[in-house]
């Protein structure tokens, strides 16, 4: 309890800086994950009034008892009608503007929180942010997140250790994301941090294909893309193997992909423009004539949530920073034939990338047996 | 795939006549749901452009396959950059104004949207809608729908029957969640419908406590709601059983509930107010001394999405109509002591309420026996 405390305390901290940096006297936070990250609250309502010597948390009569049990630096108040309106009022009867979010503030909330402002200080009252301050602050993570996306990382690990064993050809697709999430639930883990992809044989093309009742072919990919969630974070790692023989072709994709990741993992050090990390796989994969067939970025931050801040796509400028978590996971799509991803989560260190997913990425096919599969590398 | 076509086709004519309705010559779709209720898309990233005479989808080269294979209605176009700007340009050349859902589109996202359009038009151009139009027309299910709910409410209570056999005292709220989701897997679900609720003991007085590693107790209260998808709809349901011999009060409590849980379903027909449903639960829990520890509302519909129009709370003025699917689940909560809630689906049809989740909810002891236990009525 007393180390939790401590760190919300840091987290307060910065957030007070960066807002009398920004000049802002006031802010509203409603972005769970950002709620949680700064007070500790886990509840699906919330509005925080921020101010620069104290904070109020509003939810709702749900939480009377979860709030005052979680949130830290902020006293708990519960909202008659609208958490988010009371919190307004309080804003406005202490500060002369409020700044929030606005990608994370609908227009309709908008209008919502002009409203419980009075009409003479309406106009202007409530000022978007022009780069959020509490994601920001949220991509570099502190040592204790950073413990906590290691044990998630390395959960994730285990997991796929153990499932890699019991594919076989035939069972569904389905089957597979059941047992491996029914293991996660088993090692621990709070849930999954996305529906798991199993895209197998030709729906291994389909980079966010979902898992459905397809079965586990005898040749072909399965490309394997999931997460955990353990203590709030986010774990997230994708392999792909080959069940049977491959082809030619298969075989030179996948290790163009993992050639092309590899070069994006090497390419991580504090200083490096996102773009630049997108540009080291994507140069890869042009060499092997495939940068066509990389139809989305190289990765994305991680954390409280499976997408955060920075992205890690084309001409982005974004510099890494340590203690930034990152995903680094290039593909390739041939439609109708097969795609390929493999992907790894990365710390940003003083000195480079520490990898956090730490389980073999070379290339596996599993041979189909009787009813049984064996990894041979 | 024939009558899908269907379908799609009949949605797709209700909502052009509601755009013309509400004066609405172009309409921008980005809230994901609706954009699946409209055209079968189920992809994360998508921006629909609805026009008197054709509609477009706008979303990125990861679903170049999967787009063609679900869209119906609409042609499906890659956006090289930002699916949303490319919609809102393709919505300017064609129409004067657009209308679009400010409680799905973000402060930053209507910036984007204007940018994408030229500055002598800029202004004005896109019109909040005063009241949504797809989630208002999905509200009321068509009969694939019905069909589809009826389906997954069923899958929910045979998990249940399955999990309630498994209950032991000690094992945890974790272990208890695990071993339903992945039942709920193996009877074909696609995922749950939200994080599965397991509150036992005093921990049953949080309403929305996820499942943790406290053990079930050998005596008390354990809160069982979870939610599974099928075939993209979900379902929703609460159930409270106890552990070991109840106190008077527990006892009492149980029973206030549930009469207030059935006076609500009864109160289900068409025409009557949302707010006239919430309070048939009310008053009875009123009289029964218990109406402030029922400390949220009595409903919600359910979809799609887990949560959707109408809300059943206090003075809300808006009437049910047949094909609307709502929750009744009310609830009481003693901070410290234990909680209780139940909760069913409830399809509105011509002549009343029927109740979709048809399982036992009287009053469940189960007793510990050797490691066992055994429900008694």
């Amino acid at each position: 309890m007393r180390q939790k405390e401590d760190f919300t305390a840091q987290r307060w901290k910065s957030l007070r800086r960066k807002m009398a940096e920004a000049g802002a006297d006031a802010l509203l936070v409603t972005h769970l994950p950002d709620v949680r990250w700064l007070c500790g609250f886990t509840g699906s309502n919330a509005a925080l009034a921020v101010l620069p010597k104290r904070a109020v948390l509003f939810t709702d009569g749900r939480y009377t008892v979860q709030a005052r049990q979680e949130t830290r630096g902020a006293r708990v108040a519960i909202a008659k009608q609208s958490a988010l309106k009371e919190a307004c009022a309080l804003l406005a009867d202490h500060a002369r503007h409020a700044a929030f979010d606005p990608q994370h503030t609908t227009v309709a909330d908008l209008g919502l929180m002009r409203s419980a402002v009075q009409p003479k200080i309406r106009r202007g009252f409530f000022v978007p942010l022009q780069s959020p301050l509490v994601s920001t602050l949220r991509m570099v993570k502190d040592a204790a997140e950073l413990a906590r996306m290691e044990r998630a990382a390395k959960l994730g690990c285990s997991l796929y250790q153990e499932i890699v064993r019991r594919m076989r050809s035939g069972m569904t697709e389905i089957a597979l994301a059941a047992e491996l999430e029914f293991l996660a639930r088993g090692m621990g883990a709070e849930g999954m941090s996305f529906k798991t992809i199993v895209a197998s044989g030709a729906r291994s093309a389909l980079p966010h294909g979902r898992a459905t009742t397809a079965q586990l072919p005898r040749k072909g990919f399965v490309t394997l893309d999931f997460g955990v969630i353990l203590n709030g974070y986010c774990s997230d790692m994708t392999r792909t193997v080959h069940m049977g023989r491959a082809s030619r072709e298969e075989r030179a994709a996948y290790d163009a992909v993992l050639q092309a990741q590899q070069a994006a993992v090497d390419a991580v050090r504090p200083g490096a423009a996102c773009g630049d990390v997108d540009e080291a796989a994507r140069s890869v994969l042009r060499k092997a004539g495939l940068a066509r067939y990389f139809t989305h970025s190289t990765g994305h931050g991680v954390g409280l949530e499976i997408h955060e801040q920075p992205r890690l796509a084309a001409r982005q400028q974004a510099r890494l920073e340590p203690g930034m978590v990152i995903t680094i996971e290039p593909g390739v799509y041939l439609p109708g034939k097969f795609g390929i991803r493999i992907e790894d989560m990365v710390a940003v260190t003083p000195s480079g990338g520490r990898v956090l997913t730490q389980v073999a990425k070379d290339w596996m096919e599993m041979e189909a047996g009787e009813g049984r599969t064996r990894a041979k590398r």
